[in-house]
């Protein structure tokens, strides 16, 4: 189906993969490969191979997409009028060779795993890009001081290098799992009408071999028109990367809020622009992000649901599976695209960052104060000291430092210097540049070679 | 987006009334509407909002639809370049007073509204199509014997009409309630760009209640724009009139199968024929039902989800809503085509149900031959006895009937006579006619005049 | 199931409706109310019901609970061992008269309905506290100015009184609805076996009214067992009430923010203490309360998909209601209560509220200043001249009165006096009064006499 | 929360392994082996990390769990009461020092991430026995022939092996999928309050280490509190399990059907009797395994969408994983281990099997005769002539075999003798034999050595 927002969400290489089109050249494609595959099993004559592999690759004129949809409501697939198509298509001695002891499922399984193929290079490409994006700005902004937020509470300070670094970290995690998967689910199939592939006889095997080979993909262990684990095993993967797309999207919307500022997505051609209000400056693409996240991750349990498929082939389960799986692609990429927009073109204000830290008075500092007490005082004394001074500091509106100051226990405990010390946040970042060094070299090494930044 | 199995799912007039050019003409109808109802309330002069009218009524040719889709994605949303759009089409004493004092979200939120009553109005037109066709199979197999089935074991006789007034029953309490939702979801929107519709001063209300009548739909209590329950409520009841669906093309699709065999969908036209297999006859209809089923259900948690929208305008969840609405409504209306379909071509085995019913040797009548033992045994002896006397029956491969003629404390209790009363299915059906009636009482009430059937 | 969270989520009394016990004692007070019911119908002695009805209402010594959970495992439903134990615990000559012609899942459901009810019951009062709460923000800070926020960033003013108008407006349609679903969903389920309720032979209608009588419940059209639209539409209201909470809980969330800080939850009692972070304040109940929302929501699903339920009685569906119902009630009463709890201690900062709506210079007043100069230079001029003047404060840090001031086309449209009034936020609140007004009555009638708060 | 299901969801392992109890438990690990490490690392003194360690794994009388749980409301987590209390408990020195540097959601994520592995353990060692069962039946019923059924209707003959290989190759493929995430899910989370240890100053990288050593968990990249792509995807691959189960319990569904009658689960102890019907042998585990697959399905959504987590720590996402992680565990296993009692029962009547697949008449071996008859007529000839004779025999009621025998056309194209070979079940198995050897292949395998069955 068709709706309103479709030229809203998507991204052209992907509704290419999913369309109608392309549908039926994979389902042609798997019926060349099995006419040459069974040619070479000596199952029907090489000449009839040829055929059938000219019609199935060539111009498609002698087909009528229109007509095979309005048939595929009444067959209950498409696979089916297609076929009757081809084969009406065929010459005489070679008409009724083509598809021979297979199943209309055996047809569409094998195109969902070729575009389910397409599609997880498109999404791993888009990944990366939006990894590329992330990499930069933890790159960049290493030293970038901004407050750590908990609960949407000022916590402790960070860089928005570790931000973005943990960032990369999540959508450097999804790639080689998508790869996994890549490898996984892209299993051949066939098992003819009931998963025998008895009309074959006893060249079954190695006709699937064949015609593995012929499509470069896996062979699984046997027909699978029932068992949709590997299929749910991919769509869950995509629901984790879209998942992971709106954990970003969620952080870039939260800093371009007008109060806290210290984000905007990048703002030339009217991206963003509000029809009443000249002042505005949406993050679309953080907007859009979320929007694609949540309508992907809902195809997840349809396809997990639809698990449930009745024995040797499903009334119902199977057929869901066949809006659900291009839209979770569509969307998940999409969600992907609109995060590496965002990304790449955004505007960070690290002064913002920086006053957006100060403001709450040296109170996100309070940790620090803490655990520099904590030597002489004890944990637990420094932490209900430091909770005592900073409720006064907030109190009487003054900051930790004077409050700090004005207390006799902290004096007697620390040096002005040392409080001083405690109280800046450049001293108080742990970890912060390990993490962004491994997340930075995790990423490196997905790289193919020809899209490693050169840095000099 | 598009999918692959576009043509599979949806039927025209619903897809007609979500496509993109649908939205763009409810929102150019919301823009007349609003120009109309601003002049009436003397705020534009109403030459302006005759020749605003004009332009949002009439041929589109100034519309690039595709150019403003491409903006709508850095906009993020395609009101906005709409109205740019036709701001810039109007002459330029008119350019820039229409869409006066309203927002973006206004435009099309009141589209969406425009496009769900419209959907609704498909929705229950095919749903009382659907209805019919349950009514005639209640009505004319009122007496087929059949066996009722719990956890799919056969328990007791019903009949095939009293299972079809289950049907009616389910299907004839989705239109009122549908009647309903369109009613109090028919909301128009107008809130301007922070939902306090301060560019309209003091008059806000006024042209609230005049666009409201432009338009026929229901003025709010206030904007709604992140108020989003209307929504929600629309979207849980259309989820569960596709949940209804399930049920219907569940029980069709069991009914159907190779072993029970006591329907098939009317068979014409190649319908549910296998590419493979001659002797098949698929209930095609039901099984693409189930699936759309799952895919209109799937919607709901997202829109429900959604409804967590920040502030005065969500950044996410209203526009999940843009994809989730349109395919909620496409995947239930196919589902209840689909049930209509299935329903209305529905060939019914009286012959088979009976045979089916028989064929357990009468062990579906054990709880009819245990109430008639319970007057005298009492219901715990009887409900024993019995259960002993069918084991002993199942054990040895003869019918109930026999092993009860061969027991001695049945034969104490029951005449031979009595024995077969309660052993006669046709004796123990309770209520079903009562049932029955009802159901097709109410279902007929729910029809316009035109549509009742004339029975003579 | 419990889980390690079974403290956090969920109130007392919701947990105590969905208990073991609780759904134990419903049951027996079908069997209670259907051997009343037999009695008066002359089915059954009144002596026997007079037995049966003081077993199952009096005190339960004679049930091993978890004997009969244990039991339940295999018999796939609590209700057939505890007809079973009550039998066996009922005298001779009753024994075997509890339950007569009835099945399991009549009792299953009669007391899933009574649960239901009284869940309605706890969600509406809480509901109604939450309102309170609501109606009395919206009245105290009628006039307290904010930003009002699009897509997360600031676009006009608005006062708080009319954001908390809204989630009030939000909560009170979620009463007459749940209201309605009470009413609607609470019928009385009685088929026996197989819905015909065969044994009850020609009664079968009268035993139904006087047991709905017995229990006041609704009278059905029929049995109901595979038919669970009710349920459903029950199901689905409860998720829109939840996903209404994560509204209100997101606002409350997000204007807690320590960059925000213009609403704090009550901190009393170590709430949302940090056990590290001394200066934090956490919103604990609108952050779980968006948990329990999105837990509540993932039931609705459940439930819809479930309504595939196979001919007289469902193999999964029903049964998943079990755990789906009463997770949905639970979770959505906690963020309910979790809601109520965070509006009603809620510490509103208008001078913040202020503060942050003048730190962007004035921009927010954009559209005011644009439709003050409209009727002299037209819309559209308007809009590009404060546009371009709105970008030049952005860009050289001043704000935008002092933009405007600067420039002439703007001087040579309006006074300083008219300038500065554009700019006024308190003139610019459009209907804000008339919407506050509308929550406040539309709530206030909702209340029952005794709750309304008596103004003096 | 507790539900009044309770007792029929979830095995006990499961059960204890997400208690309160049992968290509480794995929270004290960590603060045990956190104080190890650090004392190992030499930030707190050996003796110190002695003492601690002994309250965290001695006896826990100190600690009241309900009021645990009770201040955990208000806190927003058990972590930060159970802190305090362990503090409170512990002797003067060391107060303060358990905990030190790390924050409430290390200590929660990392008793998470053991409470996984858990978890994954015995949903591993069901799996295995489920396994087991399936290729019992799948070595015992090799050759029992019975019909292959594509939606739903007779399609081609199959074994009943077949059939159980396709299930064990399915539940095999789970296994070493659960152990992949165990490995890759299961990394120790220590960030302390905002992510970047800086409590632990230049240790945080070293205590990490000691502390996974300690706990014998893997060391992340980096903290992870609000990237949840690991949790996700344990989640989903238990989503995948869960599906899993439901092919194979509506499998055993509708199998065990009246109708079909070919497999009954295990009749002992009155399992699956009706309290209604003597005569009634439900499939309890299986209709239970379909509600539990259900219900963890509808749990994957949820985590992933709550993969929306803000900045450093969600508000509202994290927390819903307390109630979603656990239940996916409990329905989950609950699925598998009723498919595993299932299957270790289940009654299979070969008998039966053979009369369905001879019933219609050996229609079912349609596409048999059309493949004797291609390499003669072309296989178009041979599809239309036995549609052809194939609607004949169903027409009259006869069986496939006259029929062909009654055609001139068959007659001249095969002998009697390839008639019956081509219509005899037997012959047209392709490769089953194949499949099933290498489903029990796979499976063998995956079973350590002393679970192998031994073969004599």
């Amino acid at each position: 189906m068709t709706s309103p927002a479709s030229g809203l969400f998507g991204i052209p290489e992907m509704t290419q993969v999913w369309s109608p089109q392309s549908l039926v050249r994979r389902m042609l494609a798997f019926e060349a490969a099995l006419a040459r595959a069974e040619a070479r099993a000596g199952i029907i004559p090489a000449s009839a191979a040829d055929q059938i592999e000219a019609v199935c690759r060539g111009p498609l004129e002698w087909l009528d997409i229109d007509a095979l949809f309005a048939a595929a409501r009444g067959a209950g697939t498409p696979a089916i009028p297609l076929i009757e198509m081809l084969n009406e298509h065929l010459p005489d001695p070679v008409r009724g060779l083509a598809h021979w002891g297979a199943t209309s499922q055996d047809a569409m399984d094998t195109a969902l795993v070729l575009q389910m193929r397409d599609g997880i290079d498109i999404l791993v490409e888009r990944l990366l890009s939006a990894g590329t994006a992330a990499s930069t700005l933890a790159e960049r902004h290493r030293h970038t001081l901004m407050a750590g937020r908990t609960l949407l509470q000022q916590a402790l300070p960070i860089t928005f290098g570790l931000k973005a670094a943990r960032w990369l970290g999540l959508i450097a995690r999804q790639v080689p799992r998508l790869q996994e998967v890549r490898l996984r689910a892209t299993c051949v199939q066939l098992g003819g009408a009931a998963g025998t592939l008895a009309a074959l006889g006893s060249a079954g095997e190695q006709v699937t071999l064949l015609l593995a080979e012929e499509l470069e993909l896996v062979v699984p262990d046997m027909p699978w028109h029932a068992e949709r684990d590997r299929v749910a095993e991919a769509a869950s993967a995509l629901g984790v990367v879209a998942g992971a797309m709106a954990k970003i999207a969620a952080d870039v919307m939260l800093l371009a809020q007008t109060e806290v500022g210290e984000v905007a997505e990048g703002g030339d051609s009217g991206k963003g622009r509000s029809s009443a209000l000249p002042q505005k400056r949406n993050p679309v693409d953080a907007i859009m992000a979320l929007a694609s996240s949540r309508l992907a991750v809902a195809q997840v349990p349809v396809i997990l649901g639809s698990m449930l498929q009745e024995h040797e082939r499903a009334a119902g389960g199977w057929q869901a599976e066949w809006e659900a799986v291009p839209a979770l692609f569509g969307f998940t990429v999409d969600a992907v695209d609109r995060v590496r927009s965002s990304l790449s073109g955004l505007q960070v204000e690290p002064q913002r960052m920086r006053a957006n830290l100060a403001a709450s008075g040296e109170l996100v500092m309070a940790e620090s104060l803490t655990m520099a007490l904590a030597p002489s005082l004890g944990r637990r004394q420094a932490l209900l000291l430091v909770r005592e001074v900073a409720g006064r500091a907030r109190e009487n509106g003054f900051n930790l430092r004077l409050a700090a100051l004005a207390d006799e226990r902290i004096l007697s405990a620390l040096s002005v210097v040392d409080i001083d010390a405690a109280l800046d946040p450049e001293n108080y970042l742990g970890s912060t540049d390990t993490y962004i060094d491994r997340a930075l070299a995790e990423f490196a090494e997905l790289l193919p070679a020809e899209r490693k930044p050169s840095h000099e």
